[in-house]
């Protein structure tokens, strides 16, 4: 429930506050060279940081390797990676038990583990297990990049506005949140990964999409503008053998299958769940509506923070179709 | 890879052209009542026929039981279920062989398989195999009316239009294809269902979705409109104990956990690729362009016969997941 | 639950007396010839037939393709084959309905399926469904081959003889049925198949073959007997850098991985639970016990069928364990 | 490949000399009381230590828990535990590099990583990382406690004597290693467990029993001894409605499903690797045979130290079935 992939294997584990969050990748070919350096990067992008509208945690979120590299170069056993949690204040959270935030797993997760579940920070729910995810996506564009291919996610709007600022500051100025798009492209993947049907290329894409929390919507290409077009303005004309196409309405899959022209999709973020906004919620014990505000800085729009997390996973899908794909042709 | 579920496993097999389609469905439990008489309903809504719009190939599509019914109720053996092919004529598809046609998935088949693929009208890559996500649609919707639960889809919009009457119109006015929007909505979904990250239940529902031939959008509650709105507006105000929300923003899913209201999804479907248009595409022995024109009749849009469809698939999704939770809390 | 396979995935399905049994292959590599013919020498073997010691039932066990297959060879898509159930009675079975028959699964399955099995000549726990095991071993077998790779089962006692014959007149005098030995090896296989630990070729071809009916045991190399040697005496010295080695007590796997020398195991079947002796067994209506005999002829020894359906198994698995090994060192 | 399990689903990692080896399990249900001193009577039993004829390595084998527990419970997010590798002096082993021990993986392993495995102590192919199946086995020893099922493995035999002493005493005369026989039995278990075929108890259990290093066996019931029986002999007649047998030849396991009575199976383990005695063996490097002894002390008998890891394999194999029922009658 918490892996991901079917030859590059994903698992995800940890809680908000707990001691650590991590992951365990199974199936990475031996001798990739491996190294604490080459996730700096994309856990920096994560962290947000100076970007106006997040707010991160202090983490500093260095990898402890504690299983399958060996001399700075993947073994071929499973590679598990740790971040420890350092920054957390669980005081509050005993308090606040039975007030679940709205918009917020809190309510759900009471009534699905019957109460056991660490609560603290959202437990196990919480945005921090994203960077188990881009550290996994750290691994996978690294194989991606040994065939020539790479991922680049960029935000396309925020609050309506592809003026960015413009719309971060909507948000400054209703004292709210605000959610934004996030369009991903990959280039350089070879034909013919992916299946008809259950494991198309979008079907598995859109799985790994929806692991990442406050997405609320996925569309390949023109997506839910196709909707809207006659069947001639959307098919995209073959040019020539090697199956590039004049125009991508597609998005670079026909079929299920990638065609050697561009993957391109988008994503909705929600508005951040914690908004300065009061609200009203439940209270589970007197059964009573309260008054909830949050307290502290939070995020003003998710939807910054998200785009290396979307590569991540992206990465994630598409390294397993390649490795998968090996298989194919060879035995005969 | 043409299976799907973990444990309500629905596989599907077959060509468009050849003896006939038909499903494995693996994890049914025993007792289920099921006759051909079952099948017939969503098996006809699904050939369209006297529908504006659609123009179904004229199979019968009486399900045939291989296996894992015994006096009319499942045996909790694997159930296997053919519909013959009778009303197909593959004579022309020889000659057309190296003319991929727009908007298919003939030339990556063909880049994929080798040419070793059945190419006969698609192949295993047609619409026909829609038929079997029906048939294992009704076992599931039988499933989930065990414990209360119902599927149901309609269209929303087609060629942008909310009068469906009038989005037809454009199509056949422009003498092209059309694309529309799909709603999906559940009824009596218990509390719980889904797991944080990846097995979410937009990830798994997704992915089913997009098995779906002509899918390029999905969408969950407010889906897209959501990266335009305020955190205070977006959240959905928690009522009363049961989990009931004031608003239903998201669609009834909070942290990928059905949060006990109805859950909502949209998607998007692309104009139906064979169009009566004349279009340029490849021809692949030549490599030149060439003019490529559909014969005989086709459907003005693929739309109308999804709603069935996207049940099928939302219904085996869910009875999956109602299926995977009763083991949590039952060992303790 | 009754599929089996990674990339090269078998599912079976089908009861004793209900119209077919049959198979469903997902994974099966594009364009490998395969006919009717192909099939028919196992399926031969299978049936025992003129062999001393079996009765086969008598099905002409022809194979129906009914998808996958395209101008003789395999398309990439799931491949499905039939076998009809033409020589069924099941007009006795439902009066004994009640009186499980002693060393078979009718009172589990009773159980565990709260009497809606197919219970007519065993139904889905039915002998019958390894005419499935041997189609998948055929086209299992001819993907091997295509490795220079060969897998051969033989019977190595009867009775506990090693002279056949001997073992079966035991019965014969006996007015009783025997058990056997089987010994399978492969030849041809690379270094590198299988995995430590969970995935050892070991721990797969273990599973695969406690599928076949009857099985009561399983060793690898010198097995059992390596419990009573030495160590110095067990280890096998590597000569060359091929990996391979003077004594072969391993059975060609070290580590759970194939080291270059022969695949070597055997398997032990215990005696035919239908007796010609009379037993006593439960009747679960009137919780009383009743003398139970069996009715017509039936196998002396099942032993004497079982080499080709443990050839399949084998194969399904080796064939398996080549391809995923494809994955693992294309990427880098 | 490092996991196993379907609903109770365990993942292994670790080298013998990297930092630490441990798991990660997927699928515990919530509310399970969870101490680090539920782990060592078990943790301890696998050390031998004061055992003769065991040399343990001196790690403390402290379980650290990084994720899935509160408040001393389980909390439904995964589980991981650590165990730190302290006891490790790695210093030999580069210049030991090209010559394989006899009877271990170094060989396969080396070509089968490319030379990018970490090969210090065996690296994951080492026996340490039975530690992890032990803790995984804590687990679900109790979750079958709270079903009231216990699993209890002695060792029947050591280098053929039932008389362990004198077994020991055999390989101490020769100054040599020995194997033996070790048997499990499981009470408890409800009637049903597994299925038919591919997923019978047998497959499952015996998968898992062979990824304990040293396995070269494995029997249920009567086992190969009912080779040489008659059927008449071995059929267990069924004595009354709960499903108990007058004998129990069958090992408690029916057409791949329990049956109500004890689980009883048998497994042959090979004499210690790493023997005292002089061997030869190759140098990859200069392609020429060698002298091979092992340095320091070794275990005489690793069979002394298997019944703990075969009780943890069998009861996560148990624990897993069990949950998997669960799901079966509930839908209906």
């Amino acid at each position: 429930m918490n892996s991901f992939g079917r030859i590059f294997k994903v698992t995800i584990f940890g809680e908000s506050h707990g001691e650590s969050v991590g992951i365990n990748i199974d199936g990475c070919p031996a001798g990739l060279p491996l190294t604490v350096a080459d996730f700096m990067p994309d856990i920096e992008r994560r962290k947000g940081g100076q970007q106006k509208g997040t707010t991160p945690r202090k983490e500093d979120d260095i990898p402890i390797f504690k299983s399958g590299i060996f001399n700075d170069k993947t073994t071929g056993a499973p590679l598990t990676i740790l971040f420890e949690n350092k920054n957390t204040r669980s005081g509050d959270y005993e308090k606040q038990r039975s007030v679940p935030r709205p918009g917020h797993a809190d309510f759900v997760a009471h009534q699905k583990f019957g109460g056991f579940e660490d609560f603290r920070g959202g437990g196990h729910f919480s945005g921090r297990l994203t960077v188990c995810l881009v550290a996994a996506g750290v691994i996978a564009k690294k194989l991606l990049a040994t065939q020539q291919s790479e991922v680049a996610a960029t935000i396309l709007e925020i609050g309506g506005e592809s003026d960015l600022e413009k719309g971060l500051q909507k948000a400054i100025d209703a004292k709210d949140t605000i959610g934004g798009v996030v369009e991903c492209r990959v280039n350089g993947l070879p034909i013919g990964l992916g299946e008809p049907f259950f494991d198309s290329v979008e079907s598995v894409l859109s799985h790994a999409v929806f692991a990442i929390p406050a997405v609320r919507g996925v569309e390949f290409g023109t997506g839910f503008a196709a909707a809207r077009m006659f069947g001639s303005a959307h098919n995209d004309a073959i040019e020539d053998n090697t199956g590039k196409t004049r125009t991508n309405h597609a998005g670079g899959i026909v079929g299920g299958i990638t065609n050697n022209n561009e993957l391109v999709f988008r994503i909705a973020i929600k508005p951040t769940s914690s908004t300065p906004k009061e609200q009203t919620t439940l209270n589970w014990e007197t059964g009573e509506q309260e008054i909830f505000s949050v307290k502290g800085r939070h995020d003003l729009c998710i939807a910054l923070r998200v785009p290396v997390v979307l590569e991540a996973v992206t990465a994630m899908v598409m390294a397993d179709f390649y490795m998968l794909q090996q298989h194919i042709k060879r035995i005969i």
